[in-house]
């Protein structure tokens, strides 16, 4: 099963600064070889189900091996049987759609 | 790794009605023997890291057998290294502090 | 515009536990007079829009005055024109169609 | 209060296929003229609290009224105020910190 994933670790109790945890984060995701992309609020991952949660569990274990106590992460899943689809794919299905100021 | 999820499974393409998709979820979160609690918009589960993630995609892979095309999900995911907490105590450390009118 | 949301705010930068924000929250939402149901992960509240989302912003301005230099909130939001749905009515209709165990 | 959103608008009841109503929201929110950046699986927008609140609720309508009778629409929402930060400035300081090879 297919999945594209959006994910946003938050580290609590660690002070103000969270951009260390994130960057860890992501060194764990691009080490995975899975297809991702950061943006401003989180990183859009996908791959194969099984592949992207370990990527995921990784995370909350290299974060709390950083030192923060706690952690709360907000992910979205995508799952489709009628095709697969790719990161930016999804991105461009909605911009042919949407005119060019934007 | 123990974990608290809060998990809103949404199929798409299945019209407009859901309650069908979400009752599978519960059966599914029932039978695996994890704690868990049904809410208006979602449901929290805990238990270990594995299972829990395990019943996240059995979710997936059965609503996709009851014809959902696709599905997107949102979940929170809370670990904690300092202890362990439960769900019930989660509820509790608020309303503890929380004035008796609500 | 009836809505009904789930919210979970997260203060970041004020140490590991979060319940006292999270209690002000509650009582932020209890005055607003909104329908509202604390689960182990976020609230469920429900109402006009616009009273709901003045709740919303109300939250933020209370946990920043707790002390709070940051805060992440993670929110869904539900509206539907075909019907008014209440907050107990969502889980009832899921509970109607779960085997007794769960 | 200057806020940065996440927001992903999934429409419920319109067939498998969403870009329409998704390129929808993106007009809303590029007719506003806040900062804005598409994603795989959602859109990052910033602003003025009420201003991007306003947007929200806009998708909501628009949406509506292209025909879905139902939306669940999950956002994030961080406000800080320790200081302003920008879409670009949030990637940066996570980028600043990641290998190359990411």
């Amino acid at each position: 099963m297919h999945v594209i994933i959006d994910i946003c670790v938050v580290p609590i109790g660690v002070g103000v600064s969270v951009s260390p945890h994130v960057a860890a984060c992501q060194k764990v995701i691009g080490e995975a070889g899975l297809e991702h992309r950061l943006h401003a609020y989180g990183t859009n991952v996908e791959g194969p189900w099984d592949e992207v949660m370990a990527v995921v569990k990784r995370c909350h274990e290299v974060v709390h091996d950083m030192g923060a106590p706690r952690i709360t992460t907000t992910m979205k899943i995508s799952t489709r049987t009628d095709r697969v689809q790719h990161l930016d794919e999804k991105v461009a299905s909605v911009t042919a759609r949407t005119p060019e100021r934007d």
